[in-house]
Formats: C-alpha cells, sequence, structure tokens
C-alpha cells in the first residue's frame, strides 16, 4: 500500500506543545525529510493575518500608528488583524480596516500572501488593497492605541525605501501595488 | 530626577521568559504605554537574521530550494541565516551566502531591514544584494538540505509577483532592488 503521492513528503515524528498563548502557540517539532535528515525545531503556530492599504480615489492611502512592544517603538503599517480559526483572510481585512481606520472599502481585492518566517512560524500573512472608501465606525480594540495618517501613495513608498516604513506585511503590499501600476504612482 | 527623553517611553512592568531554544526565546510580558493602556503579550527573542541576493553581471540571482517545515512544503528563497549575538549583518550575509551557495562575493551591498512579525516578535530580518560573485567554499550545515538554482532577475521578479516565491526576505529584497533599478532589470 504505498502512497500516490507525486512528491516524497516529509514525516512529523514528534510534536510536543509547551505553550498555548492567546496569539500563538508553540511546539517542539522532529521531523524526517525525505533525504533521511532529521530536523529539530521550534514551531510558532498562528491562525495567519490580513493586512489591507487603504487607497482613496485621489492615490492617497492611510496608515496607522502604534506602538509595538517586540520593536521598542511606534511603527506606521496598514491596517492589520489576526484571523479567526478558518476565517476567509479578506472578511478579516475588511474587518481590520473598519476597526482600525473607521472606514469601509467598496472593493477588498488581494494582492498578495507571503511567509513572513517561514523557519520557525507557520504564520501566512495575507495582504490586501481596499477602494471605494467610505467612512464606517471606529472601534479599536481595549488594548489598541492606534493614530491614523493619511498620504499620497509616493510617500509611502518613498517611506519604504528610506525605512520609514519597517514592517514586512506594509512593505510588501506598498511595492507590489507600485510594481503593479508601474512607474506612475498618481493614481 | 526626570527623565530627559523626547518622547514619553512604554514601561516594561514584568517579564518572564517560559522557554529557552535554539533558535528563538519566549517571553510573557507585561507592559504599560504613555497612554496608561496595559498590553500583556508573549514575545519572540530572536537575535536576527540575514538574507542575500547574490547577483551575476549578466543579471542573473541565485535562489536556494529548501523543506521549511512550519510552511509543510520546499520553499525558493534568497540564501539567509541567523545571526551571532551581536553579529554585524553584512558579516553574516557573507557567511551563508558561501556556505548554501559556493560563491563568494567582492560586494555586500545593504537593501533594507524590516521587522517581519513586529506583534509579537523581535527578529529584524537585514537584506543585502551581492555582486561580483566568484566561486568559493559550499559548506551546508548538517540539517540543511538545499538546491541552488540560478534564474534571470526578470524571472524572479515574476515568481514573486505570481506567488511563486512566498517568502518575506526573498519577495522584499527582489521587489527593492527592482523598485531600485527601474523598469528595465536586464542588468
Amino acid at each position: 500500500m504505498e502512497t500516490m503521492s507525486a512528491e516524497p513528503k516529509a514525516r512529523l515524528l514528534e510534536q510536543t506543545f509547551f505553550h498555548r498563548g492567546r496569539v500563538f502557540d508553540t511546539s517542539h517539532d522532529i521531523v524526517e525529510l525525505p533525504s533521511g535528515i532529521r530536523l529539530e525545531l521550534d514551531v510558532i503556530h498562528h491562525n495567519g493575518g490580513a493586512a489591507v492599504l487603504p487607497m482613496f480615489e485621489n492615490g492617497d492611502v492611510l496608515l496607522v500608528k502604534q506602538y509595538r512592544h517586540p520593536a521598542e517603538e511606534e511603527l506606521l503599517e496598514i491596517p492589520a488583524g489576526r484571523l479567526e480559526a478558518g476565517e476567509d483572510p479578506a472578511i478579516a481585512a475588511e474587518r481590520e480596516l473598519e476597526e482600525e481606520t473607521g472606514f469601509r472599502a467598496a472593493r477588498i481585492e488581494f494582492v498578495t500572501q507571503f511567509y513572513a518566517l517561514p523557519g520557525y512560524s507557520r504564520e501566512i500573512l495575507y495582504c490586501y488593497v481596499a477602494t471605494g472608501l467610505t467612512p464606517g465606525k471606529l472601534n479599536l480594540d481595549d488594548d489598541e492605541d492606534i493614530a491614523t495618517i493619511r498620504l499620497p501613495f509616493a510617500k509611502a513608498l518613498e517611506l519604504v525605501r528610506t525605512g520609514g516604513i519597517k514592517d514586512a506585511k506594509s512593505m510588501m503590499t506598498i511595492l507590489l501595488v507600485n510594481a503593479e501600476r508601474g512607474p506612475s504612482n498618481a493614481e
């Protein structure tokens, strides 16, 4: 009874969870690769995140500024939040957009998805661009202290290039929207 | 004795390490923001990573392909590795380049640095581009099973756009090198 799988798979030999947290869980895993190499590593388990670049008709974008304790500084980011287990990331992006900026979007378009730290975290970040923005209801979580900042897309792109925006999901979304739109970023 | 700090700082009220691992440690922290809001969160402590895009004179780049257990699949990435405590990331980039691809570089230029997951990880990724490549000595770690792939920069950029490259540091470096070079990427 051989498996019909096209490519040889790695085998999970052992998985021991040693931490269950509010945002992520952590396990110690032992894996055997098809080559026979055994890996032993700690793994972060996370539902994934949704991030969204809100873009107005004139090309301005909205960023949020908040203190990030792991970075020990305030960071400029696009609105984002954690997925509920099994949640559609586009729905989460829509929710986080309204909660953090007070805007609703007529259109939420997929931009990219990526592994932020595939060496030890299972987290996938799903990135969107939101257009057709209309005022909705601001609704920050109790532990959120967030300021919104509106600026031209070209200025956001400059901040990505010069280190003023240093958060992966925000940089990636702005760079990819720019790459799709070509050298003129006025709209 | 008031502090002379220009902006109000967050205060770390409590920090309890509950895990010390080979790659990262994990703590449970309680922080008070200047606004008075208290945050309670788990934090990943990591020395940081260095990543490097090796680029040949004709514009071809080298990528590495390896199985990533957290992603449960093989990923195409630029060469990268973890910093030793206090290590200069450019030195680490040079070392990882030679260990993973067998090439040495005449020039290692800084491209960007970013927080991969600033909501819960302290890890900063430092990204470089390496040019002036000459054969050196391949020296994989015991638990590394890595294939190198040479392809034109334009093809790598296409893979970033279409989901064939889905690792943050690799996407970011390729996108930023592209943004600096402008629409023509032939070299």
